[in-house]
């Protein structure tokens, strides 16, 4: 525990204007000292990209919040190397609180875990909030649990170069899983249409998600209406293929 | 191994206009039928976006050739569900050639990899491919190997939901290593400037890449001068820290 008021970073990927932020920055109100810095516009799927190809923008919009027109990477690479002085170097990184599930192999595409991702890979503690919800969200519940979540991970630590990727059932929760990443059973589903000038476009899609029944995982703690709290890591390496895939090393060619 | 011609799905992350693409499909030219979707334009640090808030638009150029108007993952997803008919579902898709390493964390930007994950998750083996190389890269052994790598992937197989991230050395190679994600050690550095008008903008940018000294990572092998074919998943989880949050699910909230 901190012997001094915690600073917290804030970001998501549903952009400055998102309610899910708001809700994410009242419930940090009185855990610590608060700095939003999130996109200019809505990211939602924008995964871990980080924008190398243009310049980004910033803009203050008082002592505490600023947008980057880019990816929640590029807002945690900005407030970290850019906007924070030193001695407003956060303690921790809450992202979100994301409009929808990101659950499954649907983390890796999400933009609220990657942020919480860029915020570990540069040293500082990161956790996204998810809420599985239908059309009108209610965050009422999930900032209350974002708030005891944050508190636990500044009380106790989280393991080393991990981040933890929370997410929230509909209605009152009846505790927390800690799970793995499950597997989605659902297919992308692309549509077809014309456009006025009767040329076509598509627009990806999903199926209804579905997913593989497993012990464990983080869809199966939402559908038993619990928290999922999944630690996570930036290590892609599949180790268990590691040395059964020995063998590829006594290969040659000409 | 397949008793008919291989299927072998071409991407990247350069955009269909790179140099590493053309290589790439010149050496799978003996291997199997090829059918090449690729992005526009360029995607570098796409990750493993989705295009989720806009329409996409596809554009042939001939019977194997697509481009589309978004990242590696959205022309991996519009190849297996729009593009490509039932009797051309490829057996493997490649990725790559890209210009420059794709070593460590940087994995996780990189929209090269996730090209090959993509595929992976959609069913079919993917393999990215990446040299690591100064300003003027010459694809000549680079090219060699992939041909090697996808021949031995297509004959052996690779374990279930695994993808391979292959990063090349420059010169020839001294042989393979089956390795881990290693750590990078360089920070973001944020370059400022004036514009034209007198505003800020901002470029992110990398001082000289280190990394951490630690045996059988993807970085100790290319700086010993061997390939580096690291197999990876979409699972996130960082395993080793479920036991150790285990109490996490003791706790309670009003």
């Amino acid at each position: 525990m901190l012997d001094r008021t915690p600073r917290i970073l804030i970001t998501n990927d549903d952009g400055i204007h998102a309610d899910g932020i708001k809700a994410l920055e009242d419930a940090m109100d009185d855990v610590g000292d608060v700095y939003v810095v999130a996109p200019e516009s809505e990211q939602s799927g924008a995964s871990h990209s980080l924008t190398l190809s243009r310049p980004l923008r910033i803009r203050q919009i008082d002592e505490r919040h600023w947008t980057v027109d880019g990816t929640p990477t590029d807002c945690v690479t900005m407030a970290l190397n850019q906007i924070l002085l030193p001695n407003e170097r956060p303690d921790i990184c809450v992202s979100g609180i994301n409009h929808g599930a990101n659950l499954g192999d649907d983390a890796t595409y999400s933009g609220t875990v990657a942020g919480a991702m860029e915020a570990t890979i540069l040293g500082v503690t990161g956790i996204a909030f998810s809420l599985v919800s239908n059309r009108m969200p209610d965050f009422t519940e999930s900032a209350k649990i974002a708030r005891e979540v944050t508190l636990k991970a500044l009380e106790f630590g989280v393991p080393e170069m991990t981040l933890l990727n929370v997410n929230v059932p509909k209605g009152v929760p009846r505790g927390i899983k800690v799970t793995k990443q499950g597997f989605k059973t659902a297919r992308p589903v692309i549509s077809e249409h014309l456009d006025p000038r009767g040329k076509l476009y598509y627009w990806i899609g999903e199926e209804r998600v579905g997913f593989r029944a497993e012990g464990g995982t983080d869809f199966e703690a939402i559908d038993e209406g619990y928290v999922s709290v999944t630690p996570m890591r930036s290590d892609l390496t599949n180790h268990l293929a590691l040395e059964q895939m020995r063998t590829w090393e006594e290969f040659t060619w000409s």
